[in-house]
């Protein structure tokens, strides 16, 4: 019995920790078991590599180096806890993931989104994503709201604009295993359209 | 005036570090400018990445991850350091290179060696190199005096034995490219060998 795999995804500032939040709370109230991982980050070694491409005095980084420091991050995490996980039938929340990749070193560093794919499959050794929940929110609507801590968030709007774009292009290229939800002004409200996404697909209840 | 890129290979313990130093010192002596870096490593994040593969503890590290970070260390070497030198018609000698990761993560790790070329290639931009010093001396021979202070050395010597049979693989594959240095007993005659061969590439006078 193989487990769900679930990953959440949108441009810095639509909301995303603020619905994963409330998704936590929403399976811990109704007793249902998920795991919940961040990317990149989520285990110890990873964790370490988060730092190395988080960190505000790293300017110089090359988008190649980044592409394929997420990657590393990505394959311990899979390997470590994802896999065993899924393994045991749970349920796996992922906050960011591939398309993050495409959507960040592709749209934003313009690295080839399909070297980006294909170093991302290397890494998940090609790990099947059962639906993504894509918040869709342009960064111009997003980032009013947004600080700007860390090297990524860091980019002008002009880097954020390619992203979203580039978000859009994977939303059209793979709508079946995409959903896009518009968020609303009130949170609880797009709360329950992520709730209603994932129980139409019997991945909770 | 594009320079020249000479790399330095082997397995643990064959002298390599005693050769290039040998070889700083008669670049030193003899008025020949060249930019000596090191793999994994040679600039501040490059180093940040060293310290997360060598660390000890991170003994969980898994086989892909550990190729990744070779390359996004190999990466940020390339762009900020070995490109410029060699655009300034400078000779760059590297401290281990893309055979390194063909011997130790492909032949030590069992990664599929054409993915592990692939993934290097994406690193570094299809750099070319135009020389590799290969000190061929087996992990037999050479493991009597290395002391095992990283995460890579403390393997075992199956580990240490695939890594061999993939350097010869990788000598055999590229003869132009890759010259054998079987190293004596005194460095200093192992010292004139390398001389010789680089002097004969028209690398050094």
């Amino acid at each position: 019995m193989q487990g769900k795999m679930v990953t959440f995804e949108g441009c810095d500032g639509v909301g995303k920790s603020t619905q994963l939040k409330l998704l936590k709370e929403y399976m811990e109230k109704t007793g249902q078991e998920a795991v919940f991982v961040r990317e990149p980050g989520g285990t110890k070694i990873s964790e370490q590599i988060r730092s190395v491409i988080m960190a505000v005095e790293n300017s110089e980084m090359t988008a190649k180096t980044e592409t394929l420091l997420y990657a590393a991050s990505r394959a311990q995490l899979v390997e470590e806890i994802i896999r065993p996980a899924l393994g045991q039938g749970k349920l796996v929340i992922c906050d960011r993931f591939i398309d993050s990749s495409i959507a960040y070193q592709g749209g934003g560093r313009n690295i080839d989104v399909n070297v980006v794919r294909a170093i991302s499959n290397f890494a998940t050794d090609n790990l099947k994503i059962d639906l993504t929940v894509f918040i869709d929110l342009s960064p111009d609507d997003a980032f009013r709201t947004v600080k700007k801590e860390d090297r990524l968030e860091a980019e002008n709007s002009d880097f954020h604009s390619r992203v979203y774009k580039a978000y859009i292009d994977e939303a059209d290229r793979e709508p079946d295993r995409i959903v896009r939800i518009t968020p609303c002004i009130d949170k609880k409200e797009t709360h329950n359209k992520i709730l209603e996404a994932l129980r139409n697909r019997g991945i909770i209840h």
